[in-house]
Parts: structure tokens; sequence; C-alpha cells
């Protein structure tokens, strides 16, 4: 960022030297003086997505009817998107699969992962986790383990127990007391490889490894990572992953998620949900489950086709780009914002809600502000300004490295300021943060 | 049906006569010379899918971006979409919820009722369900009883089992053992209301009366019935169902599920997937899970909304038939197909392999032939005609009250009768099936 300077005559240089900038032409851009800073939470509707979706209404569903599942590639499609998605999580090919959504695909894996580990009852996570990776970990733990309500008990043995380390900022995770959380009776460790609020990018290598010395399984959510942070899942020797297909992949709201099992447990493990799309031979309809080879095992049932296949066609630009161009522009966005809000935004009471230090934080920012959830209104229904807030104080800047432009985040920054000097937020109710 | 025979011109007077032959136009019918009688595997396009998805590409995720999730009511789309379907399946309002597919939702719901009749440990279901059916409860007994290869053991007490009752000759099924079968040990009953082969129809009053006098659960799996057969949840007092919306009613391929849980349950049924689509509070983020009041609590992850949405349009035509309507033409179909057969297609070796009775037959029906597989292969690819075929010799016609005309069922049985005494099917590999 040489010659750094606050004009927005820096931003438009910014883009014109950006090799990524045409990528932004490949997305549907409705209102260009809309700043979309969420693409973290919904990415951008891509061309080949809209084109692609019509042809599967149009052409295959409409004339092929139930011709389409083996004419259009519908049935092959959750192993070869999951091929497509490999390339971008630094998987070989076999061991990417989409299925369900997130929740559902952490449930599958963190079952097997108990279940590889058995007789082990701890399981391990982040306090600062997305909350719904926390719930699906609690309810497995109560499906499996012996409660005084349940009569007889269908569950018998030691109760599992989930565990959670916390941060001393808000930001950075006390990742001694991860360490010291991981004990002989660990069977699974469960993090997002970015966190969703502040940003926060684990080590994976050296957390893997922390995690192995004890014996123990580690399974990755890659939500806030795929697509915009490189991922090196076979590198790192990662047990299980899962991820979302709708923020930086663009996949469309609600589109299917991925799911990673590593080659070597694929033997072994098996989904808790027994699904006709992971049965060896599903059209023999034979009566007995006998669980397809490899990863195939953790599809469940008929996949959302519409969903699915917009996906997929939305994959395009992030791999023809390829990971080292977009976290090379990501951490460009970032460290752009965070400049200008340090002297911009901080004067007006902001602080940095993400890691400073660029090697630890994926491609969101966030920005702390007691009057976060008034400001945020401001910026929405005033500035057309989209970020999102998150409790308590976050006002949460995604940057999406394949149509975020530098002229984008100079402009984000400038209306916040003038939401702040005309006190633009007053008027919108929500407490002020009590700072304590 | 007064003067049958056997000439087209009947077919087309029956066509004239019926009430429900405007909704044909409502669907994408791309060449009217194919003979599409596979509706109840996937059913056809609506004109309002294809309008609709257009419209949450171009106008909704393209233009509104994240602001979709409530500007244009995504968010709410799962249980907006239920209370739709629950007047299609005789459920008062909050107990219908759209998620997942049909195999997570039969997961959720098996477990849920094991749950609440803890100590049982029997599950008791049809040796001819559909094997998904099977392989999931089989998935779910496996997760939930003890097992000597994981160490100390993940659960205890005694195993649950599955066990499946019979029938003598592959359509009805035997109500006798499936009444031996249920014991005071029964926790859970599991039937499909329309056997996917037979296209049998269960008499949900009786059977979930005979459930619940041994003190078990039932759960009705509607994927064949929804949408052509009149179902009373609630009037049967059913303690849950689940459903898929992709065959009458014309969701889309793999469109989501929808799943029913009776009222008096609610406070005390859980689902063993914690998801946060099914927290009391999703953005408060909370870290320890609150189930969602009601049927809600059922929702796991994001929805996949271009699937879920081109589903919700789809039931536009249903609705507005009503099921009354629905049924009175099923069947006239379904009568007219099986007396044509018994003309035409019985000295050529066909059998019915559905129940003559109609008032225990669903929407489809099935035709047995030694050779049944090669002719269906004929038929699908010198004739124009798409049924399927489902081992060993049942060839299965879909017969969907919205679209199919009875001109193309006299069609469809021409063109069998043509394949059989031009033996078409004899070039097409594939084994005869031995009689036994």
């Amino acid at each position: 960022m040489q010659n750094f300077n606050l004009s927005r005559n820096y931003a438009t240089q910014l883009d014109f030297q950006d090799e990524l900038a045409s990528f932004r032409e490949q997305f549907v851009i409705d209102d260009p003086d809309l700043l979309y800073m969420d693409g973290n939470s919904l990415g951008r509707l891509s061309k080949a997505s809209q084109t692609r979706v019509r042809e599967v209404l149009d052409d295959e569903w409409g004339r092929d009817l139930i011709n389409g599942w083996n004419k259009n590639g519908w049935w092959d499609a959750p192993l070869r998107i999951g091929e497509k998605i490999a390339a971008l999580v630094g998987a070989a090919q076999g061991q990417v699969l989409v299925s369900d959504q997130t929740s559902v695909n952490l449930f599958k894996l963190a079952a097997s992962a108990l279940a590889l580990r058995a007789g082990r009852k701890q399981i391990v996570s982040d306090a600062y986790n997305f909350p719904s990776d926390l719930y699906v970990l609690q309810g497995l733990a109560n499906l499996l383990s012996p409660s005084p309500l349940q009569g007889e008990g269908r569950v018998g043995g030691r109760a599992y127990e989930l565990v959670t380390f916390g941060s001393r900022d808000g930001i950075t995770p006390d990742l001694d007391e991860l360490e010291s959380l991981i004990t002989e009776d660990t069977a699974l460790v469960e993090l997002s490889h970015v966190t969703f609020k502040s940003g926060y990018l684990f080590d994976m290598q050296k957390i893997t490894e922390m995690v192995h010395r004890k014996g123990a399984l580690v399974l990755w959510d890659l939500c806030h990572s795929i697509g915009a942070t490189p991922v090196a899942l076979d590198d790192c020797n990662a047990d299980f992953a899962i991820g979302c297909t709708y923020k930086y992949l663009n996949g469309g709201p609600g589109a299917p998620a991925m799911l990673y099992v590593n080659k070597k447990h694929q033997a072994d493990a098996s989904s808790p949900i027994w699904g006709w799309w992971g049965q060896s031979d599903p059209f023999a309809f034979n009566v007995d489950y006998q669980p397809a080879d490899g990863v195939a095992r953790f599809a469940t049932g008929t996949a959302p086709m519409l969903s699915l296949l917009a996906m997929e066609s939305a994959l395009g630009p992030a791999l023809e780009a390829g990971l080292p161009r977009l976290r090379s522009k990501s951490l460009q966005l970032s460290e752009y914002l965070i400049r200008l809000s340090d002297e911009i935004l901080a004067p007006l009471g902001f602080s940095l809600g993400s890691p400073r230090d660029a090697t630890v934080r994926g491609s969101h920012v966030s920005l702390r502000h007691a009057d976060a959830y008034r400001i945020n209104r401001a910026l929405i229904e005033e500035m057309k300004v989209i970020p999102d807030f998150r409790a308590p104080d976050n006002i949460r800047l995604g940057l999406a490295p394949l149509y975020t432009t530098f002229a984008e985040v100079w402009e984000t920054v400038e209306r916040m300021r003038i939401v702040m000097v005309e006190k633009r937020y007053e008027k919108y109710s929500g407490q002020r943060l009590k700072v304590t």
C-alpha cells in the first residue's frame, strides 16, 4: 500500500492496479451506488448462475423431466461439485461432497468423529464460535448421553460434555486455554476456521497438530473462509470439514453445503443418517443399507437441484481467479479499510474488532462502536451501505475479493463518517452499549 | 365409467368431461406427444414456478441481496409454505414445516418419537416400504444402540430392533402380521401411506388406532400420497408425518420436504439436530440452544431458497383444485387404466401389480410382466413413453391428476400394446424374470 493517502483518487488507483478488477463484470450489479459489504453473508448473484438456472428450468426440468437426473448430470452433481470445491480447500479428489446444509453436515461429521473416538467424552469448541455450531454439538451430546428422564435410558455410560475456551479481548482466542482443554478424554475439537464476528483466522496446521497430539480429531467449519482465504485441508492433515457455499462462493441463498472427510477416515467413518443417496447402489432398492464407498456415504436424500446447480455455476469465477489472487486482494482490501478506519473512524469512536495482524485475519473486518446498532441502521436506511451488525457492538464489513472495489471501501468509510459527524444514527432506537 | 369402450374417442370424451382439464395449461408441456407417466417421481414444471424463480433471481437475490431474507419473505418461507401444505394433509395450522429432505426429516422425527417412548426398543415398518425409509431407521437404531466395537460403549441398555411385516402377493400388506408385531415394546411404527411399488394405500385411521392401542407412536411417510390422495393427519390423530414435494406437488427436482408434528407432541418432542433455524431467537446469537416453540424447532439450517420458492409456487394448482377433485380424477384415471389393461394388456402377459380396490389404491398403477425391464426400455427408447421400472417386474405408471389426460392413458396402453405385438423389447438386454 505504497503512498497511501486518504483521497478517493487513491482508491481509484488501487482499483486500476487490481488484477481481479474484471471479475466484477461476471456479477449482476443492479445499483452501483449501493455499497454491498455483506458478501460474507450472501454473495452476489453471478451471471453464470442466472443463466444456468434458466436453463435448468426451461431446458432440463421442463423438457427432460425425470430424464434430467441422468441426461443433465443432476444425479452426479453432489460429487462433481464437491470435486470442484476440493480445489478451493486443498483437498485431493474423492474427499469433498455437497449435501444438505451446514448444520446437518456438522451433525453427521461430528457424530462420525465421536464414533471414531468412542470412549472419549469431551467435545471442545470456541465460545466465540458461530452459535449454530455450538447448538448442533450440544444437541449431539444430548442425543448420545444418558438421560435420567428417559426411562431405562436409551443410552448409558458417561455423558458427553461440550467445553469451550474464551478470548481475552473478544478478538483473539485464548490458544493456551484451548490447548489446556484438550485431554485424553477429548474426542473432537470443532472450530470455525475464520470466526464469524472478529474474523480471526486460526492456524489450521498448528491447531490440527495440537489436537492430534492428544489423539483427538478436528472438524473445521470453513463457512467464513471458503472462497476468500486459502485452506489446505490435506496438507494440514485435517480430519473433517464443513462449509457453506453462499458466502464468498456466491452459491445463492441457502445453497447446499460442502463436507470433507479425509481419505484416512473414509473406510471407518459412517454417517448417522443412512440416506439412500449414500447407499452403495441406490437403485437396487435393497432392503439392507450398505454404505457407498468413500465420501459419498455422507449423502442423505435427493439434493435440491435448482439451488445446487445455481451454486455450481457460481464457482466459476472463484476457480478462475484462484485462491492466491483472491487472498492477495482480500488482504489489500482489509488493509486499506483498516488504515482508512484508523485515520477517519477511530477519532469518531470506532475501534478495530478484528485482528490487526493480516496473517490471522479472514476476509471481513469488524469495527466496534458503542452505538454500532444504531449506526448500522442509519447506514442501511439512509446511506445505501449494507454492512451487518453483530451484537454487542460490531459493524461487520465483508470484503469479497471477486467484486468488492477499493472505491467501495473508500465510499463506505466516507458514508460512515457522514453518519457520525451528522449524528444521523441518533434518530434510531436501540440502546447504546454500556461499556463495561 | 359409463359406456366404457376401448376406442380413443372414449378417452377424448372423458377428457372433455374432466373438470380439472384446464389445469394442464398451468404446466410447461414441451412435447405433447411425450407420454409422461412419471409425475409420481418428478412432477412437471409449472408456469408459476418458472416465473417465480426468474423473479427470485433477478428481482430478489440479484437486487435485494441480503435484504431478501426479510423483504421477500425468504426467512418465513419454511413455516409459510408449511401452512399451505397443511391444507393438503388435513393439518390445522402450526404443525407443518418445510425443511431439509425426506430422509433427514425422517431421521429427526423418528429420533423424537423414540425419545418420547424411551424404554421401548422396537421399531416396526413394512418390508415393502421405500428402502430409504428402512435405511434411515436402521441407521438410527444403530446410532442409539450399544455397540461392542465402541470401547466402553457410547450407549447402553438394550439395542433397538427394526422389524418388518410382509405381504403375501407383493401388493397387499399383511395387516394381521403388522398388528401382531406391535407390542408393549414398540416405540414407533413407520409406514409409507402409499407404498412406492404397488401403490397400496394404508388406512391411516385404522392403523393409527392400532398403533396407539399399544401405546406406540406412528410416523407416516406421505411421499406417494401427498397432492393426489386425501390425507387427514389431524382427524386420524397421527403423531408425525414426513413427505416430499417433488412428486404430485411438482416442487422441482429435490425440492425441500415437509414434516408434520402433531400439536399434542410439540411441547415434548425435540429434534436431535439442534439447528439455528430451530432456535427460539436465532439472531440473538445466544450460546445455549433454546428450541423455538412449536413445529419450528424441527428446522435445521438455512433453507435452499431457489428450490424452496419454486416449490411454493408449484403448490398453487393443487391448492386451487382441492383434494376431493384431485382424488376423484386420480381414481378415474387409474380405473380407466386398469380397465384398458385388463382388456388389452392382460392377454399380452401383464398382470395388475396394484390393488384393484380403489379404496386402497393411491395414484399410481403398477403393471407386472416377466419382461418388464426390457419393455420399459423399449417404451422409453422408441415409444416416447416415460414410465418407470421397479424391480423385479413392475412398470409403474404415475397418474398426476393435475395434468395427466385420459387420452394419454389410452395412448400409453396403445404404445405398450405395440411394443408387445411387435416384440420391440426383445432387442434390449436384461434378463427375463424367472417366475418362481
